[in-house]
C-alpha cells in the first residue's frame, strides 16, 4: 500500500471517490443501445443516438429543481423516467401507447451501461492502496446494479438518496467523507467534468480528472481543463492510477 | 444466476444481507489478538480473552440507551471506546496513564477481526446470484475498514449510521432495503443470533441462520435455534449459499 499525499489538501488520501456517468461508464453508447432495442421492438422510428442526448439534456436541468429547494429530494430513477416521457413527447413518441412496464424498464437503463475500456482495470489498480466507491447523483440501487453488470469493483457504494443531495451541492461531497471517516480532504473526486472537480474542491476534496473526448460523441470534444487545476490529470483511470500510486515496477 | 423464493416472504431473493460481528467475522479471536498487543507493549497484566468477552458484554447494553431515545444516535466506534474504557476500569487498568493515540487505535480494532474459515467462499458464491452486504450495528467506515482486512467482497455497505437506528429497530432493517429499491420481503438477513432474525422477520425480511457455536471460544455452545423458523439454516456460509442457489454441479 503506497500513500499519496494531495498537494491541494495536504492529507494522505484514503478513498478516491468517482462520477459515474461519462467518467467510468460510457452512458450515451449503453443508453442508444436501449433506446435502440426499445425502439425496433415496439417499430418506432427515431434517431437512438440522438435520442439519448436528448434524454440526458434534461439531467441538470431536472436535478436543479431539487437542488434549488423547489421540490423535495427524489431519487435520480424518478427523474429518469420523467424525462424519458418528455423525451417520447418531443420526438412524437405516443408514450400512452406504450406498455408501461416496459417505459419502466427502460426508464431503468441506466443501470446497464458499459465501462469505458481502462475503468476496471484503473478502479482494480486503486483499490490496492485506498477505498474506491462512486460519487455520484444516482440512487444507491441504481449504482448497484451498475457495478454488477459493469463489474465495477467498488468498495462501498452510497448513492445521492444516502446524502439526500445532488452535485454540486457541498452535502453531496461531504456526505460520503464524513461516514467513512475521513476529513473531506482525505477523499479524492476523480471526474471528467471541470465543474463537477471545481465543486469537489470547494467542498474541500481533493481532485483528479479524467479525459473522456467521447462522452458524447465520436468527434464532439469537450473543453481541454485549464492545466494544473487539480491535483492529477490523465487519459485514463489506468494513468491517473500510476501517477497516485506508481505503476507496479515502481513500487 | 438462479432465483430464491423466500417462502416466509413469497418474493424472490434479489439481496442477502449479513450480520457481521460473529456471524462473519470472529470478534472474540481477534479482539483477544489486539488487546493481547495492546497489554504485551504497556505491561498490561489481563487475560486478553476474558477482556474481550467483558468489552463485548458492554457492547447490547450502551446500543440500547440510543435504542431507547434516552441518548441521540451516535456511532458504533463512539461506543466502542467508551465500553474500552468501561473495560479497562473493571480490570483495574489506569486508562489515563496510557498513550491516548494507542487507546484510539485499540478501540478501534474492531475493524480488524478474521473472518470465519467459510465466510468469504460462501459470500462469493451468493454474490453471483444477489447482491451482497452487511446489515450491522457497525457504522460504515468501520464496515469498509473491516471488508477490506478481511477481504469481504460486499457489493454495497451501508453501516447503521446511515439508517441512523440499531437493530433490533425496524429502521435498521428497512432502511437498506429502501435504499435498494427492494422490497423488505426481497431481502434476507443472514445471521447467527436468532433475536436478530426475529427482529428482521418482524420487519418482513428473509431469514436464514448460520451456526457459529464458537462465537465465544470453544465449549461455550449457543442455543440451538427452534428449526424451521428460519428460511434456512446452515453450519456455514457455504451450506447456506448451496441451500439458495444450488451447488455448482446442481446448476
Amino acid at each position: 500500500m503506497t500513500d499519496y499525499r494531495s498537494p491541494s489538501t495536504g492529507r494522505a488520501v484514503r478513498a478516491v471517490l468517482f462520477d459515474t456517468f461519462g467518467t467510468v461508464v460510457d452512458w450515451r453508447s449503453g443508453i442508444a443501445a436501449s433506446v435502440g432495442r426499445f425502439a425496433h421492438r415496439h417499430q418506432l422510428s427515431l434517431d437512438p443516438a440522438a435520442f439519448a442526448l436528448e434524454w440526458r439534456g434534461r439531467y441538470l436541468p431536472s436535478m436543479a429543481e431539487v437542488r434549488s429547494g423547489r421540490r423535495e429530494f427524489v431519487s435520480l430513477d424518478v427523474l429518469h423516467r420523467e424525462n424519458l416521457l418528455e423525451s417520447f413527447e418531443k420526438f412524437g413518441v405516443a408514450a400512452e401507447a406504450l406498455p408501461g412496464g416496459e417505459v419502466d424498464d427502460l426508464a431503468r437503463s441506466w443501470r446497464w451501461l458499459p465501462p469505458w475500456p481502462d475503468s476496471v482495470e484503473g478502479i482494480e489498480a486503486m483499490k490496492r492502496h485506498v477505498i474506491v466507491g462512486p460519487l455520484s447523483n444516482g440512487n444507491t440501487g441504481l449504482l448497484v446494479d451498475m457495478a454488477k453488470y459493469a463489474g465495477l469493483p467498488w468498495d462501498v457504494v452510497l448513492g445521492s438518496d444516502v446524502s439526500k443531495a445532488f452535485k454540486p451541492d457541498p452535502r453531496a461531497y461531504r456526505t460520503p467523507a464524513e461516514l467513512l471517516g475521513l476529513e473531506p480532504g482525505e477523499v479524492m473526486l476523480v471526474a471528467a467534468h471541470p465543474s463537477d472537480l471545481e465543486a469537489a474542491q470547494t467542498s474541500g476534496l481533493a481532485t483528479g480528472f479524467v479525459a473522456r473526448p467521447d462522452e458524447y460523441g465520436p468527434g464532439r470534444p469537450t473543453d481541454p481543463p485549464p492545466p494544473g487545476a487539480w491535483d492529477v490529470s490523465g487519459a485514463s483511470l489506468i494513468e491517473l492510477a500510476a501517477s497516485l500510486f506508481g505503476t507496479p515496477d515502481q513500487r
